[in-house]
């Protein structure tokens, strides 16, 4: 795609930029930004295409990424048909849709025919509506009938992902016959490493690893060598389970199938990849209550997406502050209270926050079930009857100490154990229940076990003082 | 290796059990679990054979995590040289130990010899050093000079991840010859998607992906279809490193080398998988503050592996608490201010929470540098600003309607204020600054964060407080 012409290499700029792209710490260099800030300023396409168009397509997205949002436009239209489109696919979804929304449909329209139908169909998926058939009109037939067939499956599914262009071929040809229509065919995909066995159906019967056929001698057929495919992807399939298959099984691709058992595309590892990546940095950003931001959002997006967490933790706030409120009274008479209240309820909540990563990450894994649920539901418990030991006599002697009174530490060694064992409890039991009615647990868990360890906090060691104080 | 005699084939059990031994929910089927614990209460070899032994290795160590600790041994022992070693690489690492150093020497030495070499030094890493000497003592020449080899590199290291086993070719070759090699050659590695162009000291000169030699006519040379290796991995590099460069250029293996740049094992995605896996693991966890706690630790494992983490938290709660103390004597006056506090402090560790995380996040992707630092610093901080007026102004009016009183409204309402803008700033600061110096921001981050909004939460509450009641 990228064509240098060799001839033209005449140097605008003194200084050559190195290989690396990237500086120790993995960010886009400084001069090499600076360089290229410099050849868009002074519209130098010379140097553009003899350095950034012969970036790796990943290469070029960090640098996307790392230039000032104004040079990003720019640089496209610099590089014109040299622009790799491909990689729109690495950078943040705003930073995609402000370029892709800002190209000429038809230069899209060029650029897509050149790309692999999954980063094809990852491009025009986020495109509206109108701008989409605009494009797809403009493609080939089968190009158009392809990319449609993938963009109809659902968001997120196998067939969203698949790549549309494979080998495939028929059972009764021999090792001999399917290599020579390889070195014959034009039409093959950029790459693959295994061929699928089909039926005039195009019905899927086997798959064939290209080291098998290389090690196979020629007058074998096919239908001899080939390997059942135990993990056909249905194309309706959510991409994470998809992921969860190629995992397990240790999968480089697999064969996507429609309702009918007929290949319609193939899912590669290097997609899997990404969505592994995109899940487990999910999971990751929703126990931290931040949805699925961007770096690259604006920032009236970015306090948007964040405010109904807040307003969430708001209530249970308030929650707990009514439950002090219960004990005003005490507090006014002993203000050791209101000094050490928030330590029983900040413990509790760090230790149900250490309870709750543990079970999400392994609910997100499918580690728990109920063959160890009850086994590690005893251990949590253990935990924290033994952390609360621990932990309550080190700060009953602290706080008796701080303030010249036993009374005073027994009180809040009693309520730091109960609520440890609480926030154990309630740091396994809300993933569990959450995920079983069908939540997830890693968004809202948080906001619950919280409210668990600072209602219980709080009421535990106001309650017991209540009681105890008045009882003496 | 697992060799079913079909004309055994007898029944002793009457379910036959399904296909898939995985129920809706991804847990191991229960009506299978009972039919294994019966077999090998039974010490039914046969129905184990067939039914244990035929299982992928990663369903079986799904199945060695689900059954009773007390019948992995005896699975194992039972199933004798069928059981495949393989499987020990997907369990948790206590279960791992737990078996392999109940396994006597000689079964082990036995089975490792029929592993690839990474999954053999997975195993072997593990284990105490005599153990180790006594089964590489009892290995072939080669296989144990190889797995010294990988076994010398560092932990974590490329060169422990790395397939020792890969095919590699002379440049002057033609395709026909090569093809003529791996058909005749019995000791290939098991499956391969690229062969290596070496010279004959081991020096790396290039890679043939096997579709390009099955699309290259016979006659031509090896040496004008290799491509460049852009990207050897040296032996000596961190897997996480190593894995970053997977993801970034979408390979499916890479060649690693050693210092002189001679081939000396692969790397291969389906393990480069694994370890994205463990990394975002590892993050998540971390952020939870959990270290590498694992599933099937013990009571006292969990419970010591969670302490550290508390304790620094302790120290920070007293800390907030000896603030509050400061404030004794206004709390003692208006007791409202106890009841309130926390909202103050718990709002502000939310919002510190959920910018630290997409700092973290971002840190460990490496998306946030020096070029992007400062806008994202002054977006945090204006997320911080506009969610603190808004959420300020509805505290302020909840607050001062709850105790009848605008001056506690305005109060409550300024605190918020700055505490939300000081958890934006501590949010995104503090893991770049931990980042700076070295350290870890995944594991350290979130006590200082929590530490800055409780401690400037109630100063800037008790102290507005203080200062205006005084004032008025």
């Amino acid at each position: 795609m990228i064509d240098t012409e060799d001839e033209d290499r005449t140097r605008t700029r003194s200084e050559e930029p190195a290989d690396d792209i990237y500086a120790e710490n993995g960010s886009v260099r400084a001069d090499f930004l600076a360089l290229v800030g410099a050849a868009i300023a002074d519209r130098d396409i010379l140097f553009l295409r003899q350095h950034v168009a012969r970036l790796h397509e990943s290469e070029l997205g960090d640098l996307l990424e790392a230039i000032q949002p104004e040079q990003r436009l720019a640089l496209v239209r610099l590089l014109g048909a040299d622009f790799d489109l491909t990689a729109l696919t690495e950078v943040d979804e705003a930073i995609r849709l402000e370029i892709v929304e800002q190209m000429p449909n038809e230069q899209i329209a060029a650029a897509i025919g050149e790309l692999d139908s999954d980063d094809a169909v990852y491009i025009l998926e986020d495109l509206d509506k109108d701008d989409r058939e605009e494009i797809l009109a403009q493609l080939p037939f089968t190009e158009r009938v392809r990319l449609r067939r993938a963009l109809d499956y659902p968001e997120q599914s196998a067939g969203r992902r698949m790549q549309t262009e494979f080998v495939a071929v028929p059972p009764f040809w021999t090792v001999g016959q399917t290599i020579d229509y390889m070195r014959e065919e034009d039409e093959l995909p950029e790459s693959f490493t295994q061929i699928f066995v089909i039926d005039p159906t195009f019905k899927l019967l086997g798959i064939v690893d290209l080291d098998r056929i290389l090690r196979t001698k020629r007058q074998i057929r096919i239908e001899s060598i080939m390997r059942e495919t135990n993990y056909p992807i249905p194309a309706e399939m959510d991409q994470e389970e998809a992921a969860q298959i190629f995992e397990q099984y240790d999968l480089l691709s697999a064969a996507v199938v429609d309702d009918n058992g007929r290949l319609v595309g193939v899912l590669t590892i290097d997609d899997v990849v990404d969505v592994i990546q995109e899940e487990a940095e999910e999971d990751f950003m929703r126990l931290g209550g931040v949805g699925d931001e961007e770096l690259s959002d604006s920032l009236a997006e970015t306090s948007r997406s964040r405010v109904p967490w807040l307003a969430v933790n708001l209530v249970t706030a308030f929650l707990a502050a009514s439950v002090i409120g219960i004990f005003d009274a005490t507090i006014e008479k002993i203000v050791a209270l209101a000094v050490l209240m928030p330590i029983v309820a900040g413990m509790g909540g760090n230790a149900g926050s250490q309870t709750m990563t543990v079970t999400v990450r392994a609910l997100a894994t499918r580690s728990i079930d109920i063959h160890n649920a009850a086994r590690i539901i005893r251990r949590e418990a253990g935990v924290g009857l033994l952390n609360g030991v621990l932990f309550g006599l080190l700060i009953g002697v602290v706080a008796g100490l701080w303030f010249q009174d036993a009374n005073i530490g027994g009180i809040i060694a009693a309520a730091m154990l109960i609520n440890m064992i609480a926030a154990a409890l309630a740091g396994i039991m809300i993933p569990l229940v959450l995920d079983r009615i069908g939540a997830d647990p890693a968004v809202s868990s948080a906001v619950f076990v919280t409210a668990v360890t600072d209602v219980i906090g709080f009421f535990a060691f106001l309650g017991l003082a209540t009681w105890w104080f008045a009882a003496v």
